[in-house]
């Protein structure tokens, strides 16, 4: 007789996250050391309270497997929740394990980004000490793309893709009028400058936008940036820059927070946009793709999405052959042709390593434009289109019966 | 020998009115009686300048013709210029008629909003009074909807396409976490509620969120407002409401700018972003949809490019008829099959009906749902997705060859 499979979701939604939860459905239902396959709803927080339902056999058809890949946010719901050091308190752990037990649950694929790295981190390591056959696997996901270990992340590609077509579309938007004027764009990643840097993508398509780009691995200085805009719009009518919503200035203290008031939140392109209306004036705007970003399932990129479901059928057959306490990562073999390897590596290899930030060589000298190397590297991650289902108009979305469920009968 | 047709864009930008472009050089293409088609660069203010293009023949191939329906912005260029009073100043239009006869200029079609509509009622008038032989009609464009005399506006449904998918990702992104919040979207609007109104469409499709929605048409109450979201949060884990940019309190100001301090300006979301967070606190976001919603030439309303082409091929063949001074509309005839008629109305008649606000026997008793109706009218004007080019994972985008053009010679 098989064990079960358990996979739960965690972390910020992305969507792509769910192509990757299809590769592992589809790989578990070819696997005979697979019984059932369980979803813990809303993470790890959900297993421990019981929150479990039975996956097994939901999804049948290619159709229904499609519509599950081009369905974003989350589709077992998502939690942040981190587990406690094992040396301080291992209660939680022990919970853990008598469901594993209840649940018949050999193996524990766990997708996120590095806090659910840092649970497949423990958990393996606790299962070791206590000699539990409970094997737990690291499915990456994150569309800041700031985990370590891995060339990308799934669902970086898909929100590139996103944020490199809609500077586009914005470019065409701000050519409109025969007037001077700057639009800037900000863009999620606040620890990270990956996803800031996929708006240059056009520059490969023939665009001279954005003009200029800022990412948080550099310090900001509103002077230079001032006198940047003003020296783009000697050359340029419409003015489009894109900036990092995690821009800090030199002291550290990020650009976002320097004119928050007691009224809460301002964006770094409000900020940015204030600064210009006071010092150049004109028509300044500023936008923000906010979270269109990671979750437009109608804008996939193919790549990103044929890797992810690659990952998670990877991850059932790594888990199947005895590992634990690894992530699966992709290891770019090369850049022309595009050849990307599945491979494994140590937990803790990820997370000692810390946020992956945007490599400072491929930032100019100026630190407002990138270099080749750049779009080298993010050209590939964008490639390729997704078809979607519709129904009057409208992406059909996928939705699992999430009903919890009890744990199976033990045999007598 | 034949006249030459002048077309030019005025107004905002918009991701169809590119598609009615595109039905107008089809048709011209077709039509003997046009020799060449010139375009106005940057609207009536580049024709007044002399910035006229020469667009016979650019586009030759239906892919082209494709390329630029499915791209967004202005392709023509666009601007926002009123011209003067008949009454008041006769000079402008002395020098455009001068401009006409110099490139032989039969026909004029202007595409735009209601100040484009404005200058088709001056210009056709002054024209008829003196006698020239130069038609003018009128080619509508409005994301926004509230042009009178139309049952939509080209443009809109793409608007509404974007918007209605969006939301519906955005349900998908809320729904992740398991703890209590909302979500508050601010769709574009200044003037109606049509827009904001596109954002139930996901209810339709099964979907609960949007749970509140709020429109400018109705005076908007901070205190109820903070009431029926409380209300919705007993029955919801992840309440989503949608609101328009241009909400006014009673006593006719912006909610938008009742909190506006020497900062700038402050967007409607963050305002009741905020006033949430000092009431009932918790998880509160609030996502501007901005200009995505006007330019997303990759998510385009089938109907939409479809009716916008129409639109342009009956312009020209209207204008050919001898038609002056109106207005191309669309008649619906009915819902259920969706039928539509191209028809001509006096451009007057669009002018002193003023803006189409959204019906408000459309909006519920409570002022925060909308009808059946509303989305009976809706629905056929988001029908159908539109393939779009792409070359390495990006759209690409037509441009026209937009080298101001002297005059033809005349014959001697």
């Amino acid at each position: 007789m098989g064990k079960n499979l358990l996979i739960a979701q965690s972390g910020g939604p992305s969507s792509a996250i769910n192509a990757a939860l299809s590769g592992i459905l589809m790989e578990a239902a070819k696997s005979p050391e697979i019984d059932k396959v369980y979803g813990g709803i809303h993470g790890i927080y959900g297993v421990i309270s019981h929150q479990i339902a039975d996956l097994t056999n939901q999804i049948r058809t290619a159709e229904e497997f499609k519509l599950l890949e081009t369905t974003p946010g989350m589709a077992l719901g998502s939690c942040r929740f981190k587990l406690p050091p094992l040396e301080k308190d291992t209660k939680v752990y022990e919970k853990l394990v008598e469901i594993f037990h209840s649940y018949n649950i050999g193996y524990f694929l766990y997708m996120g980004g590095s806090n659910s790295m840092d649970t497949v981190w423990k958990l393996s390591r606790y299962l070791k000490d206590k000699n539990e056959d409970i094997r737990v696997l690291g499915v990456p996901k994150s569309v800041d793309n700031d985990l370590s270990g891995t060339d990308h992340t799934p669902g970086f590609g898909s929100a590139a893709k996103f944020i490199a077509t809609s500077m586009e579309e914005i470019i065409r938007d701000s050519e409109a009028y025969p007037i001077n004027s700057v639009t800037i764009v900000e863009v999620m990643g606040k620890e990270s400058g990956w996803l800031t840097a996929a708006s240059i993508l056009p520059h490969h398509f023939g665009e001279n936008a954005p003009h200029l780009v800022y990412l948080p691995e550099v310090p900001f200085s509103m002077g230079q940036f001032i006198n940047d805009v003003q020296e783009a719009m000697k050359k340029e009518r419409a003015v489009v820059v894109a900036v990092s919503e995690g821009l800090k200035f030199s002291d550290g203290s990020y650009v976002a927070q320097s004119r928050e008031d007691e009224n809460g939140y301002t964006s770094v392109g409000q900020v940015l946009e204030r600064a210009l209306v006071s010092t150049i004036g004109g028509k300044i705007r500023s936008i923000v793709l906010n979270v269109l970003q990671r979750c437009s399932g109608h804008l996939l990129s193919a790549a990103d999405v044929i890797e992810s479901r690659r990952i998670g059928t990877f991850a059932v057959r790594n888990v199947l052959n005895g590992e634990t306490g690894k992530v699966l990562v992709f290891n770019r073999v090369s850049n022309s042709p595009y050849l990307i390897n599945v491979e494994t590596v140590p937990v803790e290899q990820v997370l000692s390593a810390g946020v992956k930030g945007f490599p400072l060589e491929w930032i100019s000298p100026e630190n407002n434009d990138l270099t080749q190397e750049a779009l080298n590297y993010l050209l590939p991650l964008i490639n390729g289109e997704v078809e979607y289902s519709c129904k009057a108009g409208m992406p059909v979305h996928f939705r699992f019966d999430l009903t919890p469920c009890q744990p199976p009968k033990t045999e007598p």
